[in-house]
């Protein structure tokens, strides 16, 4: 059988046997709902709050400053819409960097729709937002400003301390896009001085369907949804019990893992660039070379397409991606790439391999042997890569 | 050890061991993001549209009519805000039952102040909504209609198809709740007639943080979030696979213990009103006595408070509710009861015993054996009772 390397962390990571195990008394016995008045809510209910904690100490926050959600994309809903509303009365700009993610950069559009306006901070070629880019968007009816952690699409890790610095001394919200880096590099809402963070459990091997919005105390909400009184009025319906207590252990389990991370992640990240670059000839790296997610690699190969790869590399049993998984049935060029100025050919070549806790030195090496003869062949029956060497043999 | 007794289905269900088993291996093994275009993106997508067909068939409808939410809650907010927002050039008028679901309620109530006017149907006394109430509230700006199928509070059921049908005549677009009435009750989206219905999986005992919102094809919503492409563009974010599949399961399991309901519940219930109204006096039954969810009994006990009782009930090993599971910790007067005209004094009593499969005749006995000496106790504590009891006095 093949060597089967999952390397797209960045999608999703597979759930720890730890934090299953965490959740399952929460299934089947101890089910009640959490705003229930009787023995099985109190039991739901002491298991959310106790997650909560979890959840809040994993980021240096208060647990009554967690807001649960049922995914990453509702966390960054909720923040851009409702915190932008919560200030419509004090003026109606909003500031993102152009590398956000389609649920941080759509929402921002649909506010368009109800009257505010939206400024897109642009990006280097290494895809980092320079806080004097985003010192020079604001203006003086600058409510709320967005710029994420980490892009998932090339690594790159956002100065967001800086930038919050700056929106913060302007007197607006500051809100930041964790889904990426968390469980990657160190968080600290403090230390980040944000006002709002946006996290998704299985991005750190916690569960799909569950999410969390950090909102610091004292700053005000309009809630996406109407409802019940759950969560503080912030966001209403049935808690999903055992999906909490899955994120909240899977919260704990991460800061132990940090150094792994750091290390091992990230060695074998180089590693990987190392060999394709070797063996690959024009290959762009994309993202910042050093201020990146450790276990995250990104480049473009040029004169074939991302999707192509993707199909070869799974039938040799490698899962990668090209972008984000949210947008690869789109098929769009990246605006990620697109806004660092990669040329819409090169884009299109895109590969982002993320590796994970159960990647190893022998699963970066059969991946750095089975992308050379796939680039090979594809690039055999591409018209790019034909009008590519026959320049060169003009040119020479 | 005291007989423990779960009869707050409506607040929530237990997961059926066959539907853990079903989403078990979506946790850790087939952990894929459904949208990554890879062999573990495959094998979960597979599952979310095995699942998709499974709630499909669940109510009459096409694969392709079902978009995976969050929750029940979601459904809703989606389903108003989106049906609504969709059709605002054609007018902005919406329709509600007076005592539909606060998701329901809050959510018009939210698109008021995006420039709708909220027409509230009133009820009678047994929670019905008439057909021809609705029709009297119709005008030629109203777009949507909204009546859940049944009550979670009173356990009515309502005439949705002949409502339906006078606001299909009126060329509205009509949704319904579903979520009380899920797996109790037989659904059919073409019988019904309606455009839109909202369910939860945590209803049916399926996994709680999934939901689904049947969309009828060809009917325009904007979508509640905004982000990736996933749900044919109406609902972003990494879909919550084992919650999907969990859902599923739930949903193909349901309509063979109809007939168990109809029968063996719709007896249990009528064994706990019959000894309860013949143990404790100045009971008022609430909802409609026969059109009723078939586990469902629900009364006021006047002149004592329901958390009260609810409290001394858990002690016993008795779980229920008094009233809905999202307005329990809100402490207010039902709005259900309200609009049913049911006094606030004798609303305060209210009780809700929703049985499930897991329920007994020596369940509903024992309930019928521990409620009395709760209510003496509370009455002797009870101002109410003592005015009452004055008065009788008096009158005598």
């Amino acid at each position: 059988m093949t060597r089967q390397v999952y390397m797209d962390h960045m999608a999703t990571t597979p759930l720890l046997p730890e934090v299953l195990e965490a959740m399952l008394p929460y299934f089947t016995q101890h089910f009640g709902n959490p705003a229930s008045l009787h023995s099985w809510g109190d039991a739901a209910r002491e298991a959310v709050e106790a997650s909560r904690a979890q959840v809040a100490a994993f980021i240096g926050a208060r647990p009554e400053e967690i807001v649960f959600t049922g995914s990453g994309t509702e966390a960054n809903n909720m923040a851009i819409k409702g915190l932008a509303q919560a200030q419509e009365k004090k003026g109606r700009h909003i500031v993102v960097s152009a590398i956000e993610h389609f649920s941080v950069l759509q929402a921002a559009r649909t506010m368009e729709k109800r009257g505010f306006e939206v400024t897109l901070v642009p990006v280097d070629a290494d895809g980092l937002v320079s806080p004097a880019a985003v010192a020079a968007s604001l203006r003086p009816d600058t409510v709320l400003v967005s710029v994420m952690l980490a892009n998932p699409e090339v690594g790159t890790i956002e100065p967001v301390r800086e930038i919050a610095t700056v929106v913060k001394e302007h007197g607006a919200i500051m809100h930041t896009d964790a889904v990426a880096a968390a469980g990657q590099i160190p968080i600290n809402v403090e230390e980040l001085g944000v006002d709002a963070l946006s996290l998704a459990a299985c991005q750190f091997y916690g569960p799909k369907g569950v999410g969390a919005l950090y909102l610091r105390r004292g700053v005000r909400l309009i809630p996406l949804m109407d409802g019940g009184v759950q969560e503080g009025g912030r966001r209403p319906g049935t808690d999903n019990v055992p999906g909490i207590v899955g994120m909240g252990r899977a919260a704990a389990l991460a800061p132990a893992r940090l150094p792994q991370y750091a290390e091992h992640l990230q060695s074998l990240r180089e590693r990987l660039f190392t060999g394709i670059t070797a063996s690959v000839e024009h290959i762009l790296i994309t993202g910042h070379r050093q201020q990146r997610l450790p276990g995250h690699a990104s480049f473009c190969v040029r004169f074939i397409e991302g999707e192509a790869m993707l199909m070869l590399l799974d039938a040799r049993g490698v899962a990668c991606s090209s972008g984000s998984a949210c947008t690869s049935r789109a098929l769009k060029t990246s605006h990620v790439l697109t806004a660092m100025n990669v040329p819409a050919e090169t884009a299109q070549g895109s590969l982002v391999f993320s590796l994970g806790l159960d990647n190893t030195a022998e699963d970066v090496d059969h991946v750095v042997e089975v992308l050379p003869p796939v680039v090979q062949r594809l690039r055999q029956m591409s018209p790019l890569w034909d009008k590519f060497l026959k320049g060169k043999k003009e040119g020479s």
